[in-house]
């Protein structure tokens, strides 16, 4: 089963694909992240945000896309550019017919690390532990998304 | 010019298509909303939302489409919403290739009215009397929808 994570943003969207051969031997594929510029339209960014993930979508054609829930924690400013990108990326994964499934950062954390309230850098390292990565992804975005793809097959399984 | 008023929403996009003569000879073509049901996933509600737009902008080839600006007045929650909706709707005029403009609500106002604190009533007043209508359109997200596409033309003019 290949599952594709992805940590939504305006500025910056990480995404990440793993492949699952079984609970517990989870290969990563690729990561990497979008990025779009502020001085561009928002109807460039998003285009360029749906663009590169076709591409993403067409390579390594995901089973599953698996993606952080929006929280309302932060402003309202952030969460609407948030929420836009999330918009486009969402519509992407369905004019694709590609399942999607959310998860709070929460319950990412406790797949990951069993404990809720885990800080980034125990987050960081369990991706790379779990993914027998040499080093920790990098940007966060990236990683984040890669936690995203992880916590998707432990918590479902392999379907 | 044939111009696409859109008002995002989750729940109910309004919509409305003009076709400007000159400056001040604009007719309606047709307004109405798009519905999603509460019940059905996000995906599937930003995929409809996709879909009904995408059969408006095919049968009525707006030259333009103008859409609101997301204000960040609103609770966090509300925007998360909204803006995903729109991340959608913007996503679908980008694939379509057409240009998009964005107005802010007191711009509108001020199109219309010459007023940038006109209440509800007064805005779809100046819609029903600039459209020529026999009433006020219904729902108010139409009525919005066609005062964004009335602003536009008043704004830029036809080109």
């Amino acid at each position: 089963m290949i599952v594709l994570g992805i940590d939504p943003g305006l500025s910056l969207t990480g995404w990440g694909v793993v492949k699952a051969e079984s609970y517990d031997k989870i290969l990563p594929l690729k990561y990497g992240c979008i990025r779009t510029q502020a001085k561009v339209t928002l109807l460039e960014r998003l285009h360029g945000i749906n663009k590169e993930l076709q591409e993403i979508l067409d390579f390594y054609k995901p089973d599953v896309v698996a993606i952080e829930q929006l929280f309302f924690l932060k402003k309202a400013s952030s969460v609407a550019f948030v929420g836009q990108a999330r918009g486009a990326i969402v519509l992407t994964v369905a004019m694709n017919k590609i399942k999607l499934f959310e998860y709070n950062p929460r319950s990412v954390k406790i797949a990951l690390t069993g404990y809720g309230s885990a800080d980034k850098h125990q987050m960081q390292h369990m991706v790379k532990t779990i993914l027998r990565l040499k080093e920790i992804p990098q940007p966060d975005d990236a990683a984040d998304a890669l936690a995203m793809a992880v916590c998707h097959i432990q918590t479902k399984g392999i379907k």
